[in-house]
């Protein structure tokens, strides 16, 4: 059970926590901040309102951990998250159990949250071991005019500091998607986490520190944004910020200073469905796609550009896979359970309003209660409607009909979003030109657009975010480069 | 034109020299070796018929010469060859008429032969300057129980002397990708041409001489197989051979002593058509990919697999397309020209017979003229005609019709060859999982085989070879693995 | 002569103009900024004052221009930047003209400067052939729990818009590493010159007109900073901004919005002696290292740290070979040359003062004319001077006495900049494990600080900048990636 | 124990059996092959004597059993070699003690040989998901005269039925560097065991049957080299040799078809000493490059190059010592124990009456008991002798004085073997140059030569070997490159 067992030290009361030096701690601020259940609207969990003294002192601890940290050998590193690993995936239920309260994941979903995070922190280990430990030799007589007299080795190093702000709606796992990879690349960490999500972070915190990392390698902070947001992504000790989240992520990328910025931020990912798909197989897409965990992901799909021919009969067997959605709460398995929070529902329903009121033809009949909101398939919505352009981040979805493939690629590219997109067709020409065509970090042929296998890069271009994540991109996006040269006296090749 | 100009110093009287130590010199055994043009079949040229002798002789000073050549700079080396390059399409015409007088090689294609050769020396030349300016820096704490004690440095360095040994019907272009990845990588080169052919080498061997390549780094011997032959390829001073033949590459693989070899040998790639491709896609690749240079290519279409349903009208398209081509002699740009030798012609013939013994259907009427044979589609070969299995080198190709896309997928796999294969449909799941299933070095989808372009990987499986070719991978191949280790007193880590 | 023949139609009587869509026009401000000669301290060039709306007008060309050129096939785009470079190389004289008149470089080494951009120009093309053309091909089946049914193509794409801001001291050369990387990656490019050093960049620019890319491609604007800095650095246009100069990239980090940042900045570059060192080595690499260009270089060497025993041979070794340094005008090849600007002077100045004031030795006299300033060794240093932390960018050397190794890479690493360093010392596990210990970008064994060559990775950390150089990682720094992912019906493995 | 427990069903009465499609089997035959103790020279153990007929019957299981396992996803054949990895470890007591009595391997030795092994399969089986996972994505455009539109995948696939032949004196870590790599690869894997080390190897098998891998998959036949010897090597169904040994694998390597070959045979490993080298560290490794396991190392220091000046202080220092050295019988833990066979003990001393006559200055007594010889270092070795060149495979070793560097390196390149070398000294630019002009696969600045870490590239050249081995490498040997290749009907950009 969440908070206690194992858990128990990181409870004080009923208040959380924070972690610095390898302990424990409750804020000197006296104050805690409250975690409202997005299924019942009442206060779930309390944590600790950090200061900015105590960040201060998070930030020192981490750049002093990191130094040592460095030198420690890539397999030892390694056997760290490996037992990390095991140790989150053992406790997968208490851990579930927090995602369920915080922020109304399905049950099912929670569980494999955690247990795909423990995969990816294995995977990462194993990644690092060999990223890290390769390097290039480079000789002086590549370019014009110069001998074989100069050896350049190059390796990659860590940055230093890393801090990680992961989002409500997978707090563990791409927490620790920030995680793995700055450690096994020798960096040190400090996590804040998302405040719906907060209580899942610290469980999974605590996991690292039943493992035996170093003293003040990993710090996580909670408290309010207001009181130490900026201050954490403006701290002159932060060498890397990864963030995943909406707009903020922009304003943070205005105000940072001269560090790596890893950005995965908003999305309204496309799916293009042309004449020749298998409806069916678009049908179950969009489903899982566009109203998993009701819609609140980054790569959900946010926008269906389907060719009027065809546009009758998906929509007929979308409104058919609606229709079988158990809507309720996250406890009970439901495939929709309530938005996170009450403004995140408000919000929603402003873009449904907007489009009934511009005559978006409704699927189904609008419905909500409290955070809960059942799905809702909005057809012939058209570009003058906010939902064409806005991401929902509920199970809400939009269908826009077209004539022809470049309207449905002009739309993609009209937004100014560019995480991922799909298209359905069975022509291997037009897949392929058309996924060239469209500018988005990634374009999945025939599948609903997805952030994993872990492994494969992720990344979202114009306003969708910076840098390249998956598991080798993101050790790659958390070392730098340093070379050393040998230079000899005189030319030498290598003989054999 | 050949033998004149620049090229006069090749020849001596009616024969052309051989190249050893940097100068064109004539065989001590007074004898030549006659070549027969396949249009007249009267013999067009003599070569020197060298002596095991001049063969020894040859791979001394090759040794000697790589040794120095070694300790040249990269962009040297790259220089040259882009000097050589130059020369070469320079002198295009000259090469492009022995081309057509010696192997029957359209005169536009012999051209482009020449031209392509060129532009693969420049490319390789910068390739090599970057595969091989770059090794691996690797450090010992990746594996569990190490400490950072130990720098491994990684270089690929030269083999020594490389056995080069191209086929007739791409005499210069075959023999510079060899000729370049050899040079660029720092090994000497002993090139063997084949007898149709041997002419044009020759003079491209000359115009590497003009760039002003070291004395010895390059050689060129002529001669008779029965002499020579096995002579070269056992010949202890031979560090790798470079292969491109028939049959003869296995039976050189047998007897080779513990040296890396790269064979390319014979191929019967099928092209596999199903009911969904676009025919005349089809039909225009079958034309061009069968019938090109008169089926004398090793990435021909050999077998085409349709599906039974579309089989009339696909062979009613390339009926027609086949009318069309022009047959005749190769100085009037003919799209069908002799074959290389009468006993090719021979060959082929015995192949047709036994098809038309056994019931295949004659798409046009059997006809020959001294090496001479007409472009011939025959339609419902069946497993039992050697047509279905060997590979004619000639204008002659077999259509199996198929029920099924497994039937179609087994008779490319029970073939001994694998070099490449091609597939045409419009569906990608197909499309895929076709090309998956095919066991040859290179799938095409919607495409006939081809080599080209000449940076792609090209290689065969089975009794079609070993290695893999195209400019990056025969650099590799071309390459033997060096590694120096540092080791520290104490554990290092690179800070920064 | 610069201005001059080809060079004619960028001058408008005593203005030069600047470049947009493809031509070179006047600033419709009626306003020219004056760049002073530093030798002579007149006006000897003037250039347009650009305004807001003629930099808007060259950012909506150049997002037009790079949607064209990105569809342009790589090979073609390398062509164009190999004529480029030949014609840069053609004209270095002028060019070389231009940078002794408005930078006071040294005649041959402005010579040197022009022909190392032509060579840099055309390694970067062939090199962006190949990087630009590969990417990577992933398979699902790796992570746990996936079948093979997702094949996963990665592409490097271009960014968009690229910005480029050259310092004074190379304008030629350290533009062109930022236009070859950006154009061959399928880049439009913005050329913001420095001031001191414009008129030598508009010439290169015509040597790419004169090449033929396309209109609005590049662009160069010229200006005063006051009017068109931030708006450039903050345009919302700018896909990249990849800068080299002083303080101002720091500002400029932290006024740039969510885009990729190739920054390198100041140095402190520390040369460290050990006892065992070469010092004839030593003295022969400090003189380079440090009065090059007056010092007015980057990775010019700093400061000296060498340990006491040596310390006084060493610099008697420094002091002879000071002694043989020619001093004045450019015109005349002098080794040291007057200062870029006269308040660069005047700050140099106030280093010496404060040096001087708290005791260090003066190993020569102090000597000022005009901006020329004579070398000067500053012996005895302390941390408490202005000199062991300030880089002069001028002819000004400390040398700071060290009792350990420790000592002098704990100075080295206390400075707030982290570009290159060196260690000179015979012995191989000192030179490892100091050079491992060195937090800067790069450290040299054995030779003075240096960019070059080219294609080794150059990079600063901490306040010496962001992101990887040299030009492999250029070309990586101005692409994004983009993957396309097929998704199978059924898993598929290859097999052969 | 060895034979008992889990490991009772591998023996049948007093002879173990052999494997055989997924079950352990007693041969046809009748017969079996005893297997001598070292130390006390009876008969230990005894092993089937397979027939050919058994050798085709597990021949025909492996090409099938391949064709599934081909087709299984990369992270189940990686779980499954740790699962094995985890029971060898399991096991290290009974197969250490096989190595005890087969081949007389000190007891510490014989578990840390284990222990490593299964250190080895897992780093091998978490590089293959990652190798084998990715392939390139290469693009036409950018060969001169293309468009993009062709898009090549290329991918490593299996070679099919891999056969293994370790050598005695690493049975267990030699196979599983074999092993590991084919099987990760998607090979199915034939073991051919050395005779003194057959009954390790058989329990190691043990080992990966007891993991579950299918049936067939793995097989392993015992018997006598002259009746399956030659039959397996020349077999057509196998597709790739691995064979670590002596001049056996020339002869292999002449009689085996087109098929690849990783060879690593014998070696005449130099240690070059300067003058300047640190004596202690050189004697020290001297006595572990010479002595460890009698010297029956591939990659044991064979001969000793050393200055003139510092030869008599080295050699009191490596005497000093010899003389601490434990002598005597395996179970002891003693450093020297019994040589593997009484023929190679004759051989040895051999060497050492050769040397006699010649006059080498023996520092010790020349002692024998049986198979066990007492260390010996021979001072004064000039090139005459026959220890100068050959490798006794014994705990004798040669020390040649030489007076300059050039000398050392001569003869170090005048060996027909070329496996590694040593060179120490202090001096980075001396040890730069010296391991880049030995003609060896590896060069190892001061320290002995090594094979691991594993993950290190390891080759031998000239007679040492062909191919490179590592697990990186040997990963790649045992894969082949299939290519498909997208072809588009018109050119297409990736945009974004």
């Amino acid at each position: 059970m969440a908070g206690a067992g194992v858990f128990s030290e990181i409870l004080d009361g009923d208040a959380y926590k924070y972690y610095s030096n390898g302990e424990w701690k409750k804020s000197s601020s006296g104050k805690t901040v409250a975690i409202v259940n997005p299924t019942t609207r009442k206060t779930q969990y309390k944590v600790q309102a950090c200061t900015q003294e105590e960040v201060n002192n998070v930030m020192e601890l981490a750049k002093s951990a990191q130094k040592t940290w460095a030198k420690t050998p890539l397999w030892k590193r390694a056997e760290l998250l490996h037992k990390a690993a095991a140790i989150l995936k053992e406790h997968k239920a208490p851990i579930a159990e927090c995602l369920i309260k915080e922020i109304a994941k399905p049950a099912k979903d929670s569980v494999t949250e955690v247990v795909r995070s423990g995969d990816l922190i294995s995977y990462t280990a194993e990644e690092g071991v060999r990223i890290l430990g390769e390097g290039k030799f480079l000789v002086s007589d590549s370019f014009p005019g110069n001998e074989r007299t100069k050896y350049c080795l190059t390796s990659k190093i860590p940055l230093g500091v890393v801090l990680a702000i992961p989002p409500f709606n997978y707090p563990v796992n791409l927490a620790v998607s920030k995680i793995g990879p700055a450690l096994i690349a020798g960096n040190s960490l400090v996590l804040k986490p998302p405040t719906q999500g907060a209580v899942s972070c610290l469980h999974m915190v605590h996991c690292f520190h039943l493992a035996g990392f170093p003293k003040g390698l990993i710090s996580c902070v909670t408290g309010k944004g207001s009181e130490i947001g900026d201050f954490l992504t403006m701290h002159p000790g932060v060498n890397c910020i990864s963030f995943t989240g909406g707009d903020t992520g922009i304003s943070i990328s205005k105000k940072a200073g001269m560090i790596p910025l890893q950005m995965e931020l908003g999305g309204k990912d496309a799916c293009i469905v042309l004449e020749d798909a298998d409806l069916d197989l678009v049908a179950a897409n969009i489903i899982k796609g566009g109203f998993s965990y009701s819609g609140q992901r980054c790569t959900a799909i946010k926008v269906v550009l389907v060719m009027e021919s065809v546009a009758d009969a998906l929509v007929e067997k979308v409104k058919a896979r609606v229709a079988k959605l158990r809507i309720g709460p996250p406890e009970d398995d439901c495939d929709i359970t309530p938005v996170v929070t009450e403004s995140s529902a408000n919000f929603i329903e402003g873009l449904v309003m907007d489009a009934k009121d511009k005559g978006a033809t409704f699927c189904q009949q609008y419905k909500r209660e409290g955070n809960l909101i059942w799905p809702l398939l909005l057809d012939n919505v058209r570009p003058d409607m906010r939902i064409a352009w806005e991401e929902p981040f509920g199970p809400i979805l939009p269908v826009i009909r077209i004539n022809s493939v470049e309207e449905g690629i002009h739309h993609c590219n009209a937004s100014n979003f560019g995480l991922q997109g799909c298209v359905f067709t069975k022509d291997i020409n037009k897949a392929m030109l058309i996924s060239d065509a469209m500018e988005t970090g990634t374009v999945q042929i025939n599948s609903a657009p997805a952030r994993g296998p872990d492994h494969f890069p992720f990344q979202g271009l114009k306003d969708s975010g910076i840098g390249s994540q998956g598991i080798t991109n993101s050790i790659d996006m958390m070392t730098k480069v340093k070379t050393t040269v040998i230079n000899l006296p005189s030319p030498s090749y290598s003989m054999g």
